[in-house]
């Protein structure tokens, strides 16, 4: 099935100890995009400036992520700028420049609005609400947010946390929206806001998946080297997504294999710029790396407990 | 086989939001060596004062923990006094009365010094080495240490590091020891000073181990309500050692279920204060909950990567 992603598209001047690089691709909807493209058939929703590089247009197109949804208008394009220092877990924003993005109504085209399968990525919550209102009705529907909409339109919000099936957060935004120190308190209090699932994003100590029913803990794939962690969580959520997409059903065997599909995806974006990485990646490299996965948090039975 | 535990006997006065509790029997060998003693036969090495409660030793005794090695010497316990706020993450400690603990000179019985495993708990890495000398050929020895000791006695430290098979350390120990902020790195490093194995403890995030063969990560149980987080570390460690002197090989089957048990003790631990829920604890309990560790861990393959 198709999913509709919808976010922002930026360009991104990043420092790491690795290296620097300026005005490349980046932006919540790109990352997730080109991650789920492995997957399943996309539909991008987003906004650029006129000063928007043709090549980046072709390097999604390149992947089949249909563009009908990106807005091309007068005006520069999305720009955030920002450094990493060797702890790797910290962004230091040194300049966000909205641009045309300040401006972003997302319009769904007619032929986008009976998608299964809808990725809000991180956009002012009340967009979020208009794309929602847009949509026919689709099959499963996730939210990405971030620490400024919590602090600063919280009801807006909690309005569509109630209406979506799946949340995305990482531990510091669980804590702030639920006050509560313990993931999984904060956890169980979005599930009682209306999703049936929630996502809780530890970044170097991998992610939690709950539901009423169950709990699964995926582990973080142990790196010597991160080059450049910008997007990793967006790179999960379109692994995530896409792969469950690609899937017949929605139940605890796929949104499992979904968790370790979005961190195979995370583990290898964070490995060099952009989408670099992402460029050069196979099938076999992502089967390679989800059997490492399986290596990493495999154990047996304690002799005699029987099975 | 046996495992030799050398370590803190303590009397702990505790603060958390669950309650209070004064002068309860504490102690980095007094947690392991309870923990351990589920699994094999334990010869516990210490110093308590003339203070210390019959019934505390009535309590060890119970779990056939051998007590040939404790010292009960004029003067008073080793007490230390602390509290948790939400965050049970973090502990505030309030006063630390070392007493007869300053004067602590372990001595080996005789009949211990054949010992096949040993755990040398958090102490003066100096005596670490004292207790190396005094054994015969012990098969596998583990060390636990601190901040205190990294900070003020890094040589002693290092040399005692390079004469064990595993180090354990929970997070800030090993980005302080190694002087980075990658926990991968940092074990690597540890790995290169001589041991085989080295524990990264990460507490709600779970641990790792590394080998220069492979890395397991074990997740965490997940908890909301953490009534007191005192020996969590030290009863983890004590699980893991006494499981593993309870088999026959130190193979890679063996470390992996290891670690699991000693999450799974670890996880008990935490669900009332001093040893009270480890008292209360069945095989059955640990068999419950190790399952349940393999259900919040398990994935299935992708469909159609084969095995």
């Amino acid at each position: 099935m198709s999913v509709l992603i919808v976010g922002s598209v930026a360009l991104d001047s990043v420092t790491t100890p690795f290296g620097e690089v300026k005005d490349i691709l980046g932006g919540s909807a790109t990352h997730a995009s080109y991650s789920a493209s492995f997957y399943s058939p996309i539909n991008l929703v987003g906004i650029v400036g006129s000063d928007f590089p043709s090549e980046y247009v072709d390097l999604l197109k390149e992947r089949q992520i249909s563009l009908d949804g990106l807005q091309i208008v007068d005006g520069k394009t999305f720009r955030w700028s920002g450094y990493y220092e060797y702890d790797m877990n910290q962004a230091y924003s040194l300049s966000t420049e909205l641009n045309v993005f300040s401006t972003f109504h997302p319009v769904i085209p007619e032929q986008y609005r009976s998608t299964e399968y809808v990725f809000l990525a991180n956009i002012d919550p009340e967009l979020q609400l208009d794309v929602l209102r847009q949509m026919d009705k689709p099959q499963f529907v996730a939210l990405d947010t971030m620490n400024y909409w919590i602090q600063n339109k919280k009801d807006e919000l909690l309005k569509v946390i109630s209406k979506v099936d799946m949340v995305l957060l990482n531990d510091a935004e669980s804590r702030q929206l639920c006050n509560t120190p313990n993931l999984i308190k904060a956890a169980r209090q979005v599930l009682s806001m209306g999703p049936k699932i929630v996502i809780i994003k530890k970044g170097e100590h991998g992610a939690l998946l709950i539901t009423s029913d169950f709990i699964f803990s995926a582990p973080a794939f142990p790196m010597e080297m991160i080059h450049d962690p910008t997007g990793a969580g967006d790179t999960f959520a379109g692994g995530f997504i896409g792969y469950l997409a690609s899937m017949k059903d929605i139940n605890e065997v796929n949104l499992r294999r979904a968790m370790i599909t979005g961190s195979c995806m995370a583990s290898f974006n964070v490995e060099d710029f952009s989408l670099n990485r992402l460029r050069r990646l196979t099938q076999e490299d992502i089967h390679g790396r989800y059997r490492e996965f399986q290596e990493l948090s495999h154990f047996d039975p304690l002799e005699g407990m029987g099975e």
